[in-house]
């Protein structure tokens, strides 16, 4: 392999308090440097852009390591193989895994933290594979069927519902049997979980209330509630939930900029009056059946009952820019960085 | 029957804002009614004092209907029969029920509202019929059973250490074989849990650090918390649960008088971290079960491995003064009134 490949990096430069902002990166730059038996070079093509790397970026014990400072930034990609010692991998394959905010990633084949797999080109556009193929559907899926539990003719309610996650939510317990209704921010993304992915109904929390829009759509109240957000919504759909009721709290992104304390959910008293339950999922828990999920999703793609949206900006450069959409609400469906071209 | 027996009653004359005031009751006294074929009267002889009863005087839905403004206040309580013109119950019985907060009690003897059923007095005291035996034991022991499923090995913290639910929920755990640590307000009550009813420890929230205390003696985490008060220790304790933990919610004692918004668990999204669960418990859809329950704890009070505190305040006329003990944790063990002798 020519040496003279340049590395470029978003690296965590300060642990931001309320929004990331721009000086909290340290942009670098290295030569990618040679490899030894067993490792590869993935040149990445897209990065997956997450609310959850809000939550990498803070000091202190979570479900992952925070990013340390100074270390390039944590995120998923797909990329391509442009060099390898690995029988693993061959020059040209297509792979997914921990690649981070850099161009090019460089270690082991078999490396825990990358957990590189190969993925199918062919079966799915490479995007997909960071989205409805990628984490947020296993979320979805996983954490839907799991912890949700969802019987036919029930009511599922999906907040974040144009989103990665929502999105998968939402059809999958579709194709289940259950009455579904999305909570969105705004009219277009409302229309799309409706018109194109078959939701029953959707409430735009911008422009409407969501307490009488669950009242409207939730006649028989709701089942199932899959958490994207938290805070008020979470309290309004609380509200409404039936006895029995399953929680899913997926995330919390109205809270993960906070710089005062997290909204708790004050009317988590109705889990008591409903003998109700609410439960956390993280995905990395269901990592060996992964390969289900997959193909749970992929057989529904290739029947044309599922859909994929995945947002692309174009640009390593604008990758700042990029994080930032997710939490002014501005992506519609799942968001992706370009890197490179495939 | 004498119809010269004279009925005193506490009716619910306006609902609190806050703490109950003495001025919220209306004293009214009736003579007890002649009965017809399949009534009872039953002469009251205690009552149970509980936290939920600051709920029931609440408007809205919760997982019993609102007492009635103009309507004697719901209370359980033990007493005995004195008039009869039913075949399920003879003058002499004693039996425990929804009897209300009044001296007499008539009405059909198979009245659901009031679900009286035959107590052994000489199995066990008649107050502990409504505690370890009654409602509160019921709720501790298919709360932890059901929904905290704790394991041997596994460490229980419960709030509320000292009260009905709260020293049940304790011993229950230790017969189980879980280490278990009290959350109690003061030292007489904390040394009470653990003297007396032989917990691994307790935490004085009153004079102590709930948070350093939870370090200390919860040195593998928490795998089950059993809720009953809710507010800043329900926020302390989330930050040490451990994977799969599951949090019982049974009541939030700290939040049942407040004039502003719950204050709901702003450490919720542990849960997430930890995928861990916090469900509701309301004794009632335990009904079918009180016997096994029952039978277990009587099976270890009679071995001697079981203990069941009382603090009885003596006369009708104390009821209100009584109420309020709960409010401040006056009370040391199952708050209970006593009405009239036995």
């Amino acid at each position: 392999m020519s040496t003279t490949l340049q590395n470029d990096q978003f690296r965590l430069a300060a642990r931001p308090v309320g929004l990331p902002r721009p000086d909290g990166w340290q942009r670098t730059s290295e030569p990618v440097r040679a490899i030894v038996d067993g490792e590869v070079v993935v040149k990445t093509l897209y990065l997956s852009l997450d609310p959850a790397m809000r939550g990498w970026m803070n000091e202190g014990k979570s479900y992952i390591r925070p990013v340390a400072i100074g270390e390039v930034m944590r995120a998923g990609g797909v990329g391509v193989v442009v060099a390898s010692k690995s029988p693993r991998f061959a020059v040209g394959d297509h792979v997914a895994g921990g690649l981070g905010v850099q161009t090019y990633w460089t270690g082991a084949a078999d490396d825990k933290s990358a957990n590189l797999t190969k993925i199918g080109a062919r079966m799915a556009p490479l995007t997909t594979w960071l989205n409805t193929l990628g984490m947020p559907g296993m979320t979805a899926y996983f954490g839907l069927l799991e912890v949700g539990q969802p019987k036919a003719g029930e009511t599922v309610v999906v907040s974040g519902a144009a989103g990665a996650v929502g999105q998968t939510v939402g059809q999958v317990a579709k194709h289940l049997g259950c009455r579904v209704v999305g909570i969105a921010g705004g009219q277009d993304k409302c229309d799309f979980v409706v018109k194109e992915l078959g939701f029953d109904a959707c409430i735009d929390y911008k422009n409407g209330d969501v307490r009488e829009g669950l009242k409207q759509h939730c006649p028989n109240g709701v089942d199932v509630y899959f958490d994207n957000v938290g805070g008020d919504i979470l309290d309004t759909v609380l509200m409404r939930i039936n006895m029995k009721a399953r929680i899913v709290i997926c995330g919390a992104i109205s809270q993960y900029n906070n710089t005062s304390a997290v909204k708790g959910p004050a009317n988590y008293l109705s889990l008591l009056v409903n003998r109700a339950r609410m439960e956390g999922i993280v995905v990395f828990d269901y990592a060996a059946r992964y390969q289900e999920g997959v193909a749970a999703l992929a057989k529904w793609m290739q029947e044309g009952t599922f859909k994929s949206r995945e947002d692309v900006v174009e640009g390593f450069d604008k990758f700042h820019d990029a994080l930032l959409m997710l939490f002014e609400g501005k992506n519609f469906g799942k968001l992706v960085l370009k890197v490179a071209e495939a």
